[in-house]
């Protein structure tokens, strides 16, 4: 059977949009939640300025409670060589910290400025930097190239150019590169066309996706990616999502969607969807509000018993 | 470039499950609208019994309206011979009426029986009359094999049986064969199956894809339609739709969704995102609702101007 690792990215990725900044024991509990479903890689925090994402400011307290499970590979995301010091002061003293640097290099200068305060030429140094930082340090280290699709500035970004950034940070020791479609403008011929070339241009590098499902096309896109060789997704619970930098952007694709399309595709994720749903159920609840996911509001669907 | 035929549905299956009834002006001037957008191809009107579904009752009275367009070609959608009549009778006297007899065989018992109070076999028997009917009258005979991806009563519908069932109507003279995911749980990879057998068993025959967002996966199987061979895809205007016999069925892929990704992918479908994004605003206000296709929220992206 083909398997797909699914990366949930729902507590990070998809909270740092959230108006309102939720307890931290709600996200320890939507961490283990999670995990309990068959989640095994997952994205706990960003570090990032907590005065321009406050909904992230709990980041270590996050961390702190995570539990210590050999099984599990925890996400920081990391915008600078700050972020990276920090996800290594994470495991300091014996704690058990994260396990991975998600290192972030933007693809447009303007969206750069915007969300981290780089250039295309300056992420590239910084991710250079804090990739050799993160493995000295025995993190893993990974990075995604945001805005890899399209700009909300500037429109279009020249494939050129991603796979450019892509080949600097397989020179610098990235264990992996994901093409990211931060505002959700990527069509699959599009997603087939950047993935095919990323092959060839960093052969001995795992790829992974991260779509929004912005504009409708966000599973048509992750199918896409799987086409063309992709066995990493990233996807959060419910569709929740967006990007504070990002005008307009709006959720990842749900992790259900994603799982119930890999269940009947054939595709294992190791991710239970019956679990997922409950999790959203109980995650709505939290919130005040139904998430975007169309399975969880449509009921998963095995295909063998009858549904009324 | 590569071209993709849409049949906008909006104004039948899109509309057949509003609880409210929309008047018959109001038909009249979403199809105009949408003519004037590009569409060519467009269901009209649906023959069934008006006491079973009151939202098509006017369906004479919306064909004696329609534009006498020589460039455009209307459709009726027929579940059973006396439907096949209604068809023809809308072209008596010099009348304009419908284009297309658009019949509808279905491929579970359980469903069938429901939807039109047919077995699979009676089914089968009556389309071939039906197709035979058409095609007298001078009407395009062509049908729609509906849950050919699942049974909302049944589960899994085996893909033999699909095929059997085309294989009788491509005898019986279709000239066009639909497959439709009536209750949205179709994936890629059973959509490329599927057609890739369609395709095998009646090779004279244009194929058409039908698909409903039900949970999420819409887009990336008229997608995975198009890359099997495809190039007739159903859609509806802002996503309305469902179906008044399947439990929990909802809107049928959006218009405005599939266009942004055609048009992004290379592939011509004739018809204007931004004309058809203003004809969702209108029409949500004739619904006094949002309609849920996600581009007419987000807004198009040209991938060439800047966005903000």
């Amino acid at each position: 059977m083909e398997q797909v690792q699914i990366v949930e990215v729902g507590a990070r990725d998809g909270l740092q949009n959230e108006a309102e900044v939720i307890a931290t024991p709600d996200k320890a509990q939507l961490i283990d939640r999670l995990l309990r479903a068959g989640v095994r890689r997952i994205e706990v925090a960003s570090f990032v300025n907590p005065a321009r994402v406050p909904q992230m400011a709990d980041g270590e307290a996050v961390i702190a409670g995570l539990p210590d499970r050999p099984d599990v590979s925890y996400i920081g995301l990391c915008l600078n060589k700050r972020g990276v010091l920090r996800a290594i002061a994470s495991r300091e003293g014996g704690a058990r910290g994260v396990d991975e640097a998600g290192c972030v290099v933007v693809a447009s200068d303007s969206f750069g400025q915007r969300n981290q305060g780089q250039t295309v030429a300056q992420g590239i140094a910084e991710n250079v930097a804090m990739l050799r930082l993160a493995r000295e340090a025995g993190l893993v280290p990974q990075v995604t190239i945001s805005a890899a699709f399209g700009c909300p500035f500037e429109g279009s970004v020249p494939p050129e150019r991603v796979i450019d950034i892509a080949r600097a940070m397989a020179d610098a020791g990235a264990v992996e590169i994901a093409l990211a479609d931060t505002i959700g403008v990527a069509v699959p011929a599009q997603v087939e066309e950047l993935f095919g070339r990323l092959a060839e241009a960093a052969p001995g590098v795992a790829m992974r996706a991260h779509f929004h499902n912005t504009r409708g096309t966000g599973i048509a896109n992750a199918w896409a990616a799987y086409r063309s060789g992709v066995r990493v997704l990233d996807a959060s619970l419910g569709g929740l999502g967006g990007c504070p930098f990002a005008p307009r952007a709006t959720g990842n694709i749900s992790t259900e969607d994603l799982v119930f399309m890999l269940d009947r595709s054939g595709v294992a994720s190791g991710v239970d969807l019956d679990a997922l749903i409950a999790i959203n159920g109980w995650f709505a609840e939290v919130l005040g509000r139904p998430l975007p996911s169309m399975v969880a509001k449509a009921g998963g669907w095995s295909g063998r018993a009858a549904t009324p």
